[in-house]
């Protein structure tokens, strides 16, 4: 392990948030807050990414191993990180909160410890989401896209960070490839924000809910969520951007290429509208005695089932009261999850199709012994290797929602409640179920199960291996 | 697909079935109780048997397709076999109740719609108890032990039949195999009954309940199950014999064989008594509050962690009052299940324990991407086609628990119990939470609820290939 190149790219990273940490400054100077909670953070972050980057290192050694070590420790650095400006803004009850919210942030899930957001400071809601946006892409991402990386391999790096079973890279180079990913990802943003303003929502309003949106995050500056401006134009301009940003960003590039056919051919997003058309269907009919309308069933449903699915979190409804049905339709839309390199949490749609697919194979193989068949995905076939990671990769998630739920239980919650926060916080998705609902939050868990949920919230968005195999003694031994 | 040798091979399984229940007819009349019902059943079932086995068949073509696809519908078949006696005694409230408790009874699950058991008449709660004897072994392995297999290799049904992710002869011979297992079976269960008889308890409940701890089933003619007895003995004598049901049948041959190494060095075995300490020391431990002391504490977690992971579903406390982390285990539990080739449920310990190894492996693979490491268990190499199996064996297994889960929650019950009735029936334990608690009943379903729920029970019990396979077009299309 190259310890001390991980620690120098660690420095780097830390001067790339300190530059990031300016634009809630200036939100913050904007408006006439007190700017103290920025200023102190950046002279902190910026410190130590001086110091960590000065660091001598001539072993350029930088393999998988390092890549994996490097982005998990990263993401744990940047979850204490982004916590500063909350510890110092005061709003916060204890530093756990701090850690807490900071890593909702940046995983993108959503999920607040705040039990009254709106008096809070704009600098500091701006920060809170401005993770979300960072986070979406990836903190790596952004980093490989903006400076040089000291002659390291830069894929190493991103695709441990980038969600999905197979890791591509739109042009041969990462640099590159990180520049296109960010551009696509700041033109939607505008986009969102535009369409926000235009259907009337006040500008800072816009750029808090677009930054949500284009994470899958889920914060918002009102206590109501979306719900807090009654707009269907509002609810509906998020519905499709949210969505939107739930695809895997390769289809843009292609559709950016004019190669039309390759992009609207993938199964991946067809399994994906499939599930959306499917759950919005299932949760409009279920609600219908819940509202006065068909209209207004789906209207809630649509929303709910996008914000759920893409892993978002936002909310316009109550659905810790709709029928156990639709709330359990949820539940699976959580383990679900988004497309693979998109913004969004999950196990991805890719890889439930794939299992489904295997499932297939493995009934045909029953049937027809001396066939051999192999599983297809876009019209190609998946390596024997890729999908045995897969499906370790579903078998692991499965530990980590079951075992972060066990620790969680020992808050005494119900089971409901224990097993739904650990869900959601891995899948990066935000609310759960009965008091960590939609008009809920996590402020009455204990400090342990804080911590094992940003845990879990970091787990999930880097898709379970760079954390854990920092507690793998194999990763640490001399090769 | 040679359907008419299927049904051939179902009419002989359905004569084995008949002979069977002259046990509880005789029962019956010991206890000069009505003996119509067994008189009813075994007529149908008998001339049903008759009729199907003289099918007149040339074929002998019988594969692993035919296998699966036989011991599917027997199962159902038995499923609604079993549920005569419970129609024609009239102490059911449906037709679906009787199939549910027959179900729950030959799948070796325990979960009863019944709320009063005493007064129903000796011979009913014997035939009840009986199907989880039956159920647990196989009743497929019973009849390959007992009737010639008409020139079919009968390892094509038991393999199907036997759980567990490789499914291993004892000797050449699949019949001399099934004998062997039903020997020691019925050896275990004698003994059992000698010593509940020893401890005290009446003979006739000592035949109830071994039945029930052989077959790892739950049933109980006493409404406060084994609590019933309030005996220290009796809690004592059930745990140490359902551990010994939950552990692989060839442990007890290696013994029998002599090879005291082998058997002893089973990596499953370890795992499995590994967990069971593990789980007895945290729920003592937690319950501490719930008890007077420490030994009082003890008693009631180790007889409740033996009785979940091997997937029997006794109860000698309300396990539903305990504190939530206690409960959280318990569900945990319901997961891992058994090991495999017991008459136990659940994923089964060898899955489990291979599945963290697969991770282990793969967090080796990414620190030492060049090295090759392969997964062992028992210190032999598991192929990479049994891993495979393996991991979508368990992928499919939680699906199966959430998607019937979806289907339950149609009944408005809470998620805690449409989730834990799902896993409970999947993995063939008995209770689950709240309303299903120990105390509790599946009474107040909804009929789709416990069609859903029978067709479970029979999945889980089949490791759910053999259920899959009758919905799968690729099994019934010709080769």
């Amino acid at each position: 392990m190259n310890i001390k190149l991980v620690l120098k790219l660690i420095g780097r990273i830390l001067l790339v948030e300190a530059a990031a940490l300016v634009l809630p400054l200036l939100v913050a100077l904007l408006y006439r807050e007190d700017p103290a909670p920025f200023l102190l953070t950046i002279a902190i972050v910026a410190l130590c990414g001086l110091g960590l980057s000065a660091l001598p290192c001539h072993n350029r050694q930088f393999f998988t191993r390092e890549g994996f070590v490097s982005v998990g420790l990263i993401w744990i650095v940047t979850g204490l990180v982004g916590s500063l400006p909350f510890l110092f803004c005061g709003y916060f009850a204890t530093p756990m909160d701090c850690i807490f919210e900071s890593c909702s942030g940046f995983t993108t899930t959503g999920a607040s410890i705040l039990t009254d957001i709106e008096p809070l400071p704009k600098g500091i809601l701006f920060w809170r989401s401005f993770t979300h946006w960072l986070g979406g892409m990836g903190v790596l991402v952004l980093a490989t896209a903006i400076v040089p990386t000291m002659g390291i391999r830069s894929h190493y790096l991103t695709q441990a960070e980038t969600p999905g079973p197979v890791f591509s890279k739109l042009v041969p180079k990462q640099p590159q490839t990180s520049k296109i990913l960010y551009s696509m990802y700041f033109a939607l943003t505008a986009l969102e924000i535009v369409c926000l303003k235009l259907a009337g929502m006040p500008l800072y309003d816009c750029f808090i809910h677009a930054f949500s949106s284009a994470g899958t995050g889920g914060f918002s500056n009102r206590n109501a969520s979306v719900g807090a401006y009654g707009s269907v134009a509002i609810e509906m301009i998020i519905t499709v951007f949210i969505l939107l940003f739930s695809l895997n960003f390769a289809v843009y590039f292609l559709l950016l290429t004019r190669r039309w056919k390759e992009a609207l051919e993938s199964d991946e997003l067809r399994f994906f509208f499939l599930v959306v058309s499917g759950a919005t269907i299932l949760i409009t009919l279920t609600n219908l005695g819940f509202y006065s309308s068909v209209w207004e069933s789906l209207r809630y449903a649509v929303f709910q089932v996008a914000s759920i699915i893409s892993t978002t979190g936002f909310a316009t409804a109550d659905y810790a009261l709709w029928p156990q049905f639709s709330q359990m339709i949820l539940i699976l839309l959580m383990f679900c999850g988004a497309c693979a390199g998109s913004t969004g949490g999950g196990i991805k749609c890719s890889r439930i199709l794939t299992l489904l697919r295997s499932i297939r194979r493995d009934l045909h193989h029953i049937a027809h012994p001396r066939s051999v068949e192999v599983v297809k995905l876009d019209g190609k076939v998946v390596s024997e290797d890729t999908l045995h990671s897969l499906l370790v990769f579903v078998g692991a998630y499965v530990f980590l929602v079951f075992g972060a739920a066990l620790i969680i239980s020992l808050d005494g919650n119900s089971f409901a409640v224990s097993f739904s926060a650990s869900l959601t916080c891995v899948s990066n998705v935000g609310p759960g179920l009965e008091v960590i609902g939609p008009t809920g939050n996590f402020s009455a868990f204990s400090s342990l199960s804080k911590g094992v949920m940003s845990l879990c919230m970091i787990a999930g968005r880097l898709e379970i291996f760079p954390i854990l195999i920092l507690f793998s003694p194999t990763a640490w031994r001399r090769t």
